[in-house]
């Protein structure tokens, strides 16, 4: 967001509190800082009154009416003596002046239309001149833990919306109520695509029948136009000592979020945040030689993080997390023709879904900071030949690319794909990212064309990224109307009658045979239920047979996406639905 | 084994400790045990010499020598008082003392040419005339910690090979000899099938490009000739609650086998050892009816189980088990057709591997013991109604069955597919096992057509079994020498000059769209050296092109199997190929 819509959402996070504060005297003031949709404020109202859902209005009605008073900011520096004295009773407040004492900084007010709150400043000017009345409202109230610990007191978290126009409040109103709509968790239960188990736990999807074919035909789907890029896969265990990750560094880097592992021995084990250390050592397993190169693993695994269980959504955000990964072992002369093919990967598969199209995506090319060299480790030569590599690249294949300064990773800069989807979101799903560093961690080798060793550069590869978060956005992206190839059933077969079964039993073979995912219902109920069943399941097709059909030696084939029904032979159909699939 | 031959083991072991304490007077003696090929016995020798290897032969000239003595075991029962005076020193033997004590049983001495040991009994009645001085010989010395824990003092483990005859010891050294030059561990890194990683650590194999191609063609395998039965994959996660597991009892009987995981949050996670409860949840995501059963699932994934890491051999025994495992959840009344499509599905895919033959395997019908009705859980009739239907079914397909009573599991019986292989060696792989008691554990249940609550019966189904023990087991079958359809490479093809490569490539490509996993060797080598890299790497067949070939339009092949070399056609070559791989 700009930073003049980000002053606003801070600001009206001070003008909620000033509100709430007025209204409810025993409230006490935590945290509230701006978000990308507006802003909130974490409220202690434990002490007294709580507001409710219902009385979010009457506040919003007090913010307007105080915003009026609000036409400057002022701050003072004071003492953390003297801040205590100011926030004294309130043990959260005194949490942070103690935090910032101890870490030497500031303590800052900031004081706005007779309101104080401790802050570090950025906020509108003048809040009454800039801020539109009806470009934000109060949204919604939620629990939230202090500091997101669940060992700490949960507190009232007030959300509002925020923008710069009413236009834009409304726009982003209708995209939330569209969302709503198409929440993959409402989707996914009702095409059955995936449960959670209490038994199990938050964060651990267990994927049925429906879901479990779509994963497949995704990664399927990858690894047959990756195919012609010589990927070879491989298999590797999901737990590991927790020196692979000693070495390779992510042992501080994902700290908590790590799962830690017991077994009866002394031994400590990890379970695999990420794929690419265990992908290291079937590399580093025998002497390799330039000859070889690039050396390219594939391998669609589970890794798991350890999410707060209150942060985890449905498919959205899990534990289990299900990677598309891939790693290239290359010199950094192949790196160029490697990105390339990576890239080629992607085009084809969003083809394939439609969203590979001018205005529907972009690609971060993330390279360096040149303000800030000692942020990147690696060779500064090699580094300016891939960043100027993977913009050739970007170049040749006519990507919508922006070169976004500081955005490369410390290891290597990267190409982060960025796709809308069907409501206007911008999701970050595809991505090739240079690693000069891995290699040199793990001490990986090969021998050149004079006999000399040299390292590798790595390229970490994700096509669909998470598999569960892929899934997610596409259930959301279709509303579960999902084209033909990845449909867990493609069509199903709908016999007017009893007498129309045999025949019909054949269609259903024929289409089987013909490798497509049909299922022929011969229920003792009406068609139209039947046919309901078949819109209800968003099925791409339905087919009807009823005497007519017999007759002319046809079928009747209804289209979901166009509602359109037609007469049409098997063989034509086999051809029409072919076709369609092979995108 | 026989009682007979299980005694002479043990006599044996006892002779051995006599030989080694007139030896090594400060040996303390600890505990041995008679085993499958022979006997062992631990000895601690840490207070003066310990034997090596070359010291076997004498002790086992001693153990002749001493035998001649050896013509009655005699037996008293002492007070543990008295015992711990007559172990006085030996901290190994008073510690077996007085947990005996404990236990309140009856301490027994065993003695037998002047030698006497703290023993149970079970010995040859008279040594000298029963046990064959050119049927047992001491085979080899090993570490062993004291009770098999790690923490605790490594002793030293003398191991001896003890049979009836002669002839029967010379036939074991000869499969031994044989199963060495067949090992698993040395024929995967030949082939380049699969690796391990110090950082990683023990148990924990990572699989190459080729050994995860062998996974994949035996998993689709399984899942191509099964997919008539209507069995659909699902995905579970490989982490749970504890909850799953304390409800399905198995927190309890799996122990410290469980790798337990700890993340930021209180909750109790542990890796899962088996996949069965997780099944479950899927089937209990929603009200099931008769209609629908039986539900299948089918899943190959990794479960994990903390072996010690003494125990772990290649892949023979790891710590990530990959299972080839599918639940059948129906009633009753369907066991037997579900059991027979089950039995169907192992006889088609060991047949492929040439192992389902008459003399080659056997089938274990596993069925309750009438004498110890208490030991089954689960309803008495469906018992009796189950063990008839697999009874059948092993009659109605001809299966090689021996009913073994009290070889049923606590929760249901089960058939057990005993193979042998090559070398004699018998290897239980694929199982299909009833189960009463999970379903009700986990309170499952369908409507039946009265609009009553049933509960299911759930079958447990494994083909393969632990898809790494297999492989350890086929590498060992066919040492290395895979059939077609298992080859991860199937052929490559050598132009015998750069001139044939042209013509070498097209043959290539017409190999790889017809689906074959086909190779080209276009180095700058001599054809010897090519030829040689295909026969180490044991691939069923290569091509040999040069100008006769192209001249006559074909190719030369030679088999591995046979050695011979034909001329033929492309055309003849990519038919006969097929043939022999659609086994």
């Amino acid at each position: 967001m700009n930073q003049s819509l980000e002053h606003k959402r801070h600001t009206l996070a001070h003008l909620l509190a000033a509100a709430v504060v007025e209204k409810y005297p025993n409230a006490k003031l935590t945290l509230g800082p701006a978000i990308d949709t507006g802003f909130y404020y974490d409220i202690d109202f434990s002490t007294g009154d709580t507001p409710g859902d219902a009385d979010l209005k009457d506040l919003q009605k007090d913010m307007k009416k105080l915003l009026n008073k609000w036409t400057e900011f002022t701050h003072e520096v004071v003492s953390a003596d003297r801040a205590r004295e100011i926030f004294a009773g309130n043990e959260f407040k005194l949490e942070l002046v103690n935090e910032i004492e101890t870490k030497g900084e500031q303590i800052t007010l900031y004081t706005c239309g007779g309101f104080t709150d401790l802050c570090r400043g950025g906020h509108s000017d003048n809040p009454k001149a800039e801020i539109s009345t009806d470009a934000f409202k109060l949204d919604k109230i939620a629990g939230a833990y202090w500091r997101g610990d669940e060992k700490n007191l949960m507190l009232t978290r007030i959300y509002g919306l925020a923008f710069d126009t009413k236009e834009e409040l409304e726009a982003y109103e209708t995209q939330m109520e569209e969302a709503k709509k198409r929440d993959h968790r409402k989707i996914g239960k009702e095409l059955d695509l995936f449960t959670f188990s209490e038994l199990v736990g938050p964060g651990l999807p267990l994927f049925t029948p429906n879901g479990t074919m779509m994963r497949d035909l995704i990664v399927d789907k990858i690894m047959q136009i990756q195919a012609k890029y010589g990927y070879k896969k491989v298999t590797i265990p999901h737990i590991t000592k927790s020196d692979l990750y000693k070495t390779s560094g992510h042992w501080e880097k994902f700290g908590d979020e790590l799962f830690k592992v017991k077994g009866q021995s002394e031994a400590e084990f990890v379970i695999k945040p990420m794929n690419c250390p265990h992908h290291t050592q079937i590399f580093d397993a025998q002497p390799r030689s330039y000859k070889e190169l690039p050396i390219r693993y594939a391998e669609t695994t589970m890794v798991y993080r350890d999410e707060q269980a209150g942060e985890l959504i449905g498919l959205g955000r899990v534990r289990s997390i299900t990677q598309d990964d891939g790693h290239v072992f290359c010199t950094v002369d192949q790196i160029d023709q490697e990105v390339e093919n990576i890239v080629l990967v992607i085009k084809e598969f969003y083809q394939s879904l439609g969203m590979y199209e001018e205005g529907k995506f972009w690609v971060s090319l993330s390279v360096s900071d040149p303000k800030d060299p000692g942020k990147y480790l690696g060779d500064k030569e090699n580094w300016k030949k891939a960043e100027n590599m993977l913009e050739n690249v970007a170049k040749k294949l006519e990507l919508p690319y922006k070169r976004v300064e500081g955005e490369a990773a410390f290891y290597g800069p990267k190409l982060d794909f960025m796709f809308f989807d069907a409501i206007g979101r911008e999701r970050q799903l595809a991505t090739a990212q240079l690693d000069f560093v891995m290699p040199e961690r793990f001490d990986l080798s090969y021998v050149d064309n004079e006999g000399n060793k040299q390292t590798p550069v790595m390229i970490h590869r994700a096509i669909a990224g998470s598999l569960e978060r892929f899934m997610a956005i596409m259930i959301e992206h279709f509303a579960g109307n999902f084209p033909l190839w990845l449909s867990p059933t493609q069509l199903t077969i709908i016999p007017v009658a009893e007498v129309h079964n045999e025949y019909a039993l054949n269609v259903h073979k024929a289409l089987l045979e013909a490798g497509f995912r049909a299922e022929i219902d011969t229920e003792n109920e009406s068609m139209g239920k039947k046919i309901r069943g078949a819109k209800k399941n968003k099925l791409p097709y339905f087919v009807v047979i009823g005497d007519k059909d017999i007759e002319s030696s046809s079928v009747t084939l209804e289209s979901r996406d166009t509602g359109e029904s037609v007469s049409i032979s098997l063989d034509d159909l086999i051809a029409k639905l072919s076709k369609e699939a092979s995108v």
